[in-house]
């Protein structure tokens, strides 16, 4: 007998050789339905595989990332077993889950696949799925393995066995396919219930220019036909959606060949919205106790060896810059200026914490095969701060600093976030993770203490820690339901010692305080990237580059269009009048097209009654106000930053 | 007979032979008495120097540059003449007029000169200038010179004989000293009547540390002992003011080696000056039509080959960063940057003016011994914009940038300033201007006409225009009477042509924009140190970092104290309590020399009567008022920008 801990706390006798799915079934048949995995003392195994000793056991199915992952890993599977069953003699060299679905990448002797052998392969898939074929796993020694692909002659997966040792190397089988592969893998083909095959591209093979060319096609596969669904249209969306496609529309940013890739110009309308956001920020710090500070871009060589980015970071930072025999280089992070403002006048207790805040322009260099529109850019303006405190204002510090998420979530209608805790791993202290031990688990246990008290969900993953303290990625969903990394905020007890920062406590001695890095609105470049997915385009009328667009009739009624322009203007609302000679629809379907929320319509009525017909952004007519009532209501939602829905 | 023309445009005729000096005596002996050289056909004579052919004359005073910048040379000949009385053996190398007095650099054999040695040689010129004795003109043959000074073994002046030429080599005698000099000078030393010898330094000759360290002797005179006094005072005041001092004592910014020279780390205190001037520079610009943009501090080198300022400007420039294959520069200038943002979308005569403001963030390499606080750095933060116009609109939007200025003028009480408009020369079309000969005449007329019709002082200079255009620098004075260059306006036909920029005018036809880049508050760094000055640091309320601070006598009033802090930040005024155990002296000091525009001080009366003792800096007791009519009178001041005077 073996004794089996669950999640809950819950010990409770088995059989050894008992799998995950026994355990399920024991517990009910539609929970046995649901297991992709289990997670066996920390480690994702199949839930067909007999456990034959003590250990913590928890079933893996849809709902965890795991469990995703594993199905993902087993529908490329299933997906070589269809290419092997339509193009026999095809090679296969890797293939992963990812985030979102698989890929395998294969050699397919030079054949082109077609949209066509798209569609019949994903009619084979969901032909073998329904076969509901076991994965089965087999032990292997290494001299069997090679046996096999030597008969096979596949130079690729006797490539990947020169660097696998004998007794770790496996073999999986469904229905007629066999992979060399360290799994696990789902029960059997049947789980896969919804296929889709979403893209072909050349991929060299590992990843090196000089090799040969294979084909990498894309899935993603789900339980039921519904998700799959809901997918799709989420990608349909997320396409009308693309920031870059808005971006260039709305005239919100640019970018130049001259100038340099990655390196965003901001228009005057992405200027509107940077401003907001700043003016956002600052308010928000100003009430919080932040003071802004205003750094340069460039700091010399020494700094960053004092930080400990170079010579690691190098490859991410911009190359340098030689002037007066030294080497001067483009910031990638904030946090040395700041640590030098924090140390340019001595400090006391009474100075801390001590929250300096700034929009800093940061550069880091990127491959230029990996800039993406606002997503991945070269030059980076952060909605950065530092707060050195006290070990005894930590608590209150990082919970106040996790309220500011959550008041910025509830802002930006961001109704699905999780906090992903990363710890540090007790076995690689002094060499991955700063030697602290104590400050390590105390500093832990407050994090996590302050993220269970506000109720943020969260999750904790050992061992991905920061160098210099736990810190946690936020991860937000736009109202499409794509997933944005959008910031990290840091625990730091490295950096105060190696910038020797220091405050005199109220013992009049010497204290080392520690330092929180945050930056709940992430880059400019990647927030206003999520804000136009997230609102389609149609700003809320606070963020609007324009927020009131009057259309006059014709030119009889330019002097009331021109009152009321005044009068907006006045009240600090954006506003503009579209004097063109066009036809009212046009003016209309123009202003539309610009995602402008308020359009007042001005003709002989109303000029004669004195009042205004009101278009909203996506409703339509609003029907007829007074000028001063409709100052009145736009000027509230704008000083509420309401969301306009 | 000759004719001579005046200023004025008269003409009269003189004997040949006749001196400035004559020609002032036949006018008013008060005139002659201060008459310190003449301007003929534009060069500078000795007064006293006989006119023998037609010439335009203007007799040169005190008031006159040149006519102070003779006096000042004359002062150092004076300088020389006593020190040859007192130490005997002396050599001297040369003696110019600064802008502000003059020096001489001399050889003592090694004798260090002291304090004392300065208060004896000023005592001895104030004798010889009582000599009343005249400035003598030789002209000599450079034989006769060259044996001259081998017989005093004076190598310094036989090293200036050698690269001048027979004809242009003249001598200057006033009393028992004689110097090789191109003059001109002051009619005699009796126009001297105030004498301070300032500084000593060393001095390597011809400013080569390989070199033998000469003797400077710094000095500085006036016609009347009443301007010297003056200015003695103006020296100690500036010394008083220097920003350098007042930055660090009010904690405005600070520099740190590790990140390197002329790079400034702007603290919170001077974060706070530099937000509200850019709100101010944003409401200014907002209402005057200009839109604002973002843009990377970085570009590729083909970006400045197009805009001309490489290779030619290359040394103001950091040097370049290599990466992928491209060099990139850090941006000296915004102009490209914003021409490529109006280039991003094609542009009619309806988007004209366009005007695009930033406070771009520009970089230029300066020598580290030009270095100097906040008045040459390498990093600037520049109130910049672009105006992209048609020919047509060109005189309006100028006017519109002049009147921007004297806004900016009166809302900081600089009473004192001028604009010094540069043209081109004809001559040089082509070489150093850019060839288009009309559009030079017809914008200098243009800018020309605008000055003359707001009435602003200005001073036009032939051939110190820029290569694309004419220009116009701004000078302004400090409350105690120092000059600043602030910033420049400049005109611009090149650069929309080298970037071929273009909008479609009212033809249908592609036209070239004219561009107008101006900066009236110049940069940050410039500004705030000019401020710092000017205000002494006591900045006006809308301006000051911290705006209140609150003074309980004792803990007892904490309560209150708390209370009248929340009325205020509520109010969006910068406020901050003295808790700590101090005596209300020692709060009240501490606070004065943060220079905190208001104290209010609370104890038991306060309290009682729920009202404020409020204290105005530099003003003391100004009496008790209530709490809300406080914060009435300080918002008010505060959004009116009142200067506090």
């Amino acid at each position: 007998m073996i004794n089996l801990s669950f999640p809950d706390g819950a010990v409770r006798q088995y059989e050894s050789g008992v799998t995950a799915l026994d355990v399920a079934k024991s517990i009910s048949e539609g929970l046995a339905r649901k297991v992709l995995a289990a997670s066996i003392n920390g480690q994702v195994w199949d839930a067909t595989r007999p456990i034959t000793s003590d250990a913590t056991l928890k079933l893996l199915t849809w709902e965890d990332l795991d469990g995703k992952s594993t199905f993902w890993h087993s529908s490329a599977h299933l997906l070589a077993e269809a290419v092997e069953a339509l193009f026999p003699g095809v090679k296969f060299w890797v293939g992963p889950a990812l985030d979102k679905g698989f890929y395998y990448d294969m050699d397919l002797g030079g054949r082109q696949l077609t949209e066509d052998d798209l569609a019949k392969l994903e009619k084979k898939m969901n032909e073998l799925a329904k076969n509901n074929s076991r994965y089965e796993r087999k032990e292997i020694s290494k001299q069997d393995a090679i046996a096999y692909f030597e008969e096979k002659g596949d130079e690729y997966k006797l490539d990947l066995l020169q660097n696998l040792q004998d007794g770790e190397i496996t073999f999986y089988t469904q229905g007629g396919f066999t992979d060399l592969c360290r799994g696990p893998h789902i029960p059997n083909t049947g789980f896969i219930k919804a296929i889709k095959l979403t893209n072909v591209s050349g991929a060299y093979w590992k990843g090196d220019e000089k090799n040969k060319m294979l084909t990498r096609v894309y899935g993603v596969t789900f339980p039921n036909q519904k998700e799959l669904d809901e997918y799709l249209l989420m990608l349909e969306e997320a396409k009308k959606r693309d920031h870059r496609k808005l971006g260039k529309e709305l005239s919100i940013y640019t970018t130049n060949d001259d100038i340099g890739q990655g390196l965003i110009l901001w228009m005057p309308n992405g200027t509107v919205i940077i401003e907001e956001l700043e003016k956002l920020a600052k308010e928000t710090e100003s009430a919080g106790g932040y003071k802004r500070v205003v750094t340069p871009h460039i700091a010399k060589e020494n700094l960053y060896h004092t930080s400990g980015h170079l010579p690691y970071y190098a490859d991410s930072m911009f190359p340098p810059m030689e002037m007066d025999g030294e080497r001067y280089y483009l910031k990638a992070m904030n946090c040395p200026h700041h640590h030098k403002i924090f140390d340019a006048e001595p400090k006391s207790y009474r100075d801390l914490p001590y929250r300096i805040a700034e929009y800093g322009t940061c550069y880091r260099y990127e491959q230029s095969g990996e800039l993406f529109g606002l997503m991945r850019v070269r030059c980076l303006h952060m909605n950065d701060a530092h707060i050195y405190c006290s070990k005894e204002q930590f608590m209150e510090e990082f919970k106040a600093v996790n309220a500011m998420y959550l008041k910025y979530f509830e802002i930006f209608g961001i109704d699905k976030y999780v906090m992903r805790l990363s710890l540090h791993d007790p076995e690689k202290l002094g060499q991955k993770y700063i030697n602290e031990p104590e400050l390590w688990l105390e500093t832990e246990e407050l994090v996590r203490n302050v993220l269970i008290e506000t109720g943020v969900p969260f999750v904790e993953v050992k061992g991905e820690g920061a160098f210099y303290g736990p810190k946690i990625d936020v991860q937000i969903w736009s109202a499409i339901g794509r997933e944005f990394t959008l910031a990290t905020n840091q625990v730091d007890f490295a950096q105060p010692r190696s910038f020797k920062l220091s405050f005199t406590n109220k013992e009049n001695e010497p204290e080392i305080p520690l330092i929180i890095h945050r930056a709940p609105l992430g880059t400019h470049e990647r927030f206003i990237g999520f804000l136009l997915e997230h609102y389609a385009g149609k700003f809320p009328v606070w963020l609007a580059p324009l927020q009131v667009k009057i259309l006059p009739i014709s030119d009889k009624f330019m002097d009331y269009a021109n009152q009321v322009n005044a009068a907006l203007k006045n009240a600090g609302v954006r506003v503009e009048i579209d004097d063109r000679s066009e036809k009212i629809g046009k003016k209309i379907r123009d202003t539309e097209l610009m995602k402008v929320p308020y359009m007042l319509v001005i003709g002989e009525k109303e000029v004669a009654e004195n009042k205004l017909s009101v278009r909203r952004q996506g409703k339509g007519d609003m029907g007829s106000v007074e000028l001063q009532a409709f100052v009145n209501s736009i000027t509230e939602e704008i000083r509420e930053r309401k969301s306009g829905e």
